[in-house]
């Protein structure tokens, strides 16, 4: 088999710590080239853009052994997937990686997630995906130990393949010491919002979210819990959101 | 029991013809108050504003029955929700109805899709929640029918309550003749995007994201298929992803 072509994306933008770290990380491991939004996307969702047109801009990325080619992207993750494999990249690659993520992104977050969201249009159009993201905002967080177990776990998707329409969401906890691998599911959680209220110089009120992260999950195997107790969690996700033990119930329903 | 506090919301934006029909449609069933994104944000998937702050400006509806409360918000869907359930109702809505959504959200679209982000924020705060589009893209669409039709699912959601954290997907078909409803699941279906290259007036290349839709999916009970046979499409959605068929298997890799 030809070396992999393996392409690397984010939603922090492509200057962002957690993308160079990630690339280091998977150097040698096939033909990288890195495809990244310009600027900084986090919550960007599943968003695409559709009413302006995007660009991509030339960039190199410095790896050990030697320089890769890079694009940034006027866009969000989901157009950096779908403008890389169809327009930048000579062919579909054999493997997407998102991230480092400079945060968690597990439970409902998985949903605002443009890392996740990266990871899930490579899904959409067959390529394995895994979505990576460090339990840590802190600025100087230190991204190498999650750059190990990127590489360990795409080495492995590489290896075992990934069936249609599965990607994999990889948490990274921040301490020093990891125990290794659990396998999880999305825990049930969500935000309580707060919008705190401003005024500005012309006297009128605009409002920034801010929230408290309420976790309604007791159970033991979810992503949180995983973490929790210092493991990397490795949640398979699909996209099909359909409620199927739900759909003889609604059936019943008098329409 | 009291009237019941409907919440109105899209992704066309607050003065799209769809949000309009959906206001004079509930009308008479509770106390209707419209939240809408200033601007049209379709595609914006689940995205979140969080860089910058969002504004609120006071509306007007006219309905039969007389003018009802609306305000249109600097930000997506998902935001208008949020801010919507803690600062501009008086307290949280019984019901979020999204839509009507110019255009089918079927399949995958399902996840780019602003109007069903709406009422997945609703999901996820606790509030039974419905999303509706009408299946064509035409300016000069009658969205009567599919207003009628968001009606009585409104009135069945209201009378027999959706499970926490199941939401409903609703996609009218555009003919003047519709059969009833059918419960299906999200289709299998992807889209094979072309991007079609312009050149701006100082030789840069720039890209339109166009595409084709691929239906992979020949079974008889998904989404796409009810429309296709005249029938109002009702997909139950629930917002954990995970894949807990592949759970046991991706226990089984060397990690």
């Amino acid at each position: 088999m030809s070396k992999p072509l393996i392409l690397i994306c984010n939603d922090d933008g492509i200057d962002a710590k957690g993308i160079h770290t990630l690339a280091r990380a998977l150097d040698g491991l096939g033909e990288i080239v890195v495809i990244a939004p310009e600027r900084e996307q986090s919550a960007a969702g599943h968003s695409i853009t559709m009413r302006d047109p995007v660009r991509a801009f030339s960039y190199t990325f410095e790896l050990p052994s030697g320089p890769i080619k890079a694009f940034a992207v006027t866009g969000t993750p989901a157009d950096c997937i779908k403008l890389g494999c169809n327009r930048l990249l000579p062919r579909f690659p054999d493997l997407v990686v998102s991230g480092i993520n400079s945060g968690p992104n597990t439970a409902v977050n998985i949903l605002y997630s443009g890392t996740v969201s990266a990871a899930s249009e490579a899904c959409i159009l067959g390529i394995p995906a895994v979505a990576v993201s460090l339990c840590s905002w802190e600025d100087d967080a230190d991204f190498e130990q999650s750059g190990h177990w990127a590489r360990r776990i795409a080495e492995r998707v590489l290896q075992n393949g990934l069936p249609d329409g599965i990607l994999l969401n990889v948490n990274v906890p921040s301490g020093p010491h990891v125990n290794g691998v659990e396998v999880t599911r999305q825990a049930s959680a969500r935000w309580e919002e707060e919008f705190s209220p401003r005024t500005d110089p012309f006297g009128r009120t605009y409002y920034w979210l801010t929230g408290r992260f309420v976790n309604l999950d007791d159970t033991g195997d979810n992503d949180l819990a995983a973490i929790d107790r210092g493991y990397v969690s490795v949640t398979p996700l699909r996209l099909d959101l359909t409620a199927y033990d739900h759909v003889q119930t609604l059936r019943g329903w008098d329409w």
